[in-house]
């Protein structure tokens, strides 16, 4: 008899082609999988809350996964025995027992994705793939304008791809810009994302940032609906799966 | 003519061989020399003014070197082409010119080394090559304790060797733990250090702050002036070089 689990998650993600298993390619999902697979002596499928991109890191995506383990080993043990086996980029955080019927993304209500972005005039060596370097000032205070425009219920299409059978309107709670000297930290939440639209909003955001785009500009390319209006996304290294939320 | 230059150095040290050139492993002194003598068409000797070790990063290296570089060009075209011609894990931050009698070592006043410790029960792969993972809690009261007896003119010859033809006391201006939520940052600003000095230093009190010596243990091996006294050296990832005061 299997017990379902539900594991948090930590990665770096740089040596990674994302998350989702692929036929020849490192994945975070194929490494999680050997892991348990070496503990259960059967091969283990694990289902994630999110499909994070080549090179995107974890500070908490959701997983769940359904094992055999002793119960007088205890739930700690198996966390332990877990993050012995698996590479050093990645780690499970917290580990649960969870209902048979639980689903890390069709359950979850939320998402929070962080995006880092290091604001010097030099590239900085020892924060490379841990955020974006943009030399170009950028005037935060612009993109909070802009950013403003996001929260509430609205057709994402300019800034993403939907899954398949899908529509491109989300519903964004939260989407802030802070600075901490010459480090910024977009903060956004939602209850759904499109393929690639962090990426495509922080590249949008930052053009108007360093005065390429009014925010009117802004607004018009968001208001289009259409791929071809959104800027450059922004490289995959600022950005972080932060938390997978299942209660409203 | 050759006009000495002053330049303050970041680097990531996870893939070197410490600072100083070594005849068959790379090190940050080589990668430097090789990117001035692709400039300069010439072989550069660079001069630093610490040698930092194996896997130490910095954030504000010092270094020296003499080059031929066309006034008309400027010194900020100088810094330009240097940071186009480095490797990804290092930077010049600065770059001045300088006197010609300017050495970064003998001319040295302060050192400030940071070490970074990540104190959660459980590895964070996003740290990692960044700072010391330590699960067992750690006491920083203790550690703040222990480390008030370094401030002043005392033998360090517990935590470090010298230099050839030095002896081993030396005068700590500063030496204090930060925390902040799971992260501890050792500050320690000195006249100047001996080998690994940090390190150990930061080992032993790492031993008082994990409730394995008291404080008046650590006071003892400090007193003992021995190397044999010290704890195990912390390792090298959580070190940072972080400033050189010429000034006092």
């Amino acid at each position: 008899l299997r017990q379902r689990y539900r594991a948090t998650i930590e990665y770096d993600g740089t040596q990674y082609y994302g998350f989702q298993r692929q036929r020849s390619a490192p994945t975070i999902q194929e490494s999680i999988e050997q892991a348990l697979a070496s503990l259960a002596g059967e091969p283990v499928r694990i289902t994630g809350a999110g499909r994070t991109d080549t090179g995107v890191h974890a500070l908490g995506q959701v997983i769940s996964f359904d094992l055999h383990w002793p119960a007088r080993h205890g739930v700690a043990a198996l966390q332990r025995a877990l993050n012995a086996n698996l590479p050093e980029d990645i780690v499970v955080l917290q580990l649960t027992e969870a209902p048979d019927g639980f689903h890390p993304r069709f359950d979850a209500r939320q998402r929070t994705y962080h995006y880092l972005i290091c604001n010097t005039p030099v590239r900085r060596p020892l924060c490379r793939k841990r955020c974006w370097h943009v030399s170009r000032p950028l005037d935060v205070d612009l993109m909070n304008q802009a950013a403003a425009l996001l929260v509430g219920t609205h057709d994402f299409g300019t800034f993403g791809r939907p899954p398949k059978g899908e529509n491109t309107i989300r519903q964004v709670y939260q989407a802030f810009w802070w600075r901490n000297g010459d480090r910024l930290r977009f903060e956004i939440t939602a209850n759904a994302f499109l393929y690639r639209m962090v990426r495509s909003l922080v590249g949008s955001l930052k053009m108007v940032g360093a005065g390429g785009w009014t925010v009117e500009q802004f607004r018009d390319a968001f208001e289009a609906g259409q791929r071809a209006h959104s800027a450059t996304a922004a490289p995959a290294c600022g950005l972080y799966l932060v938390s997978v939320n299942y209660e409203l």
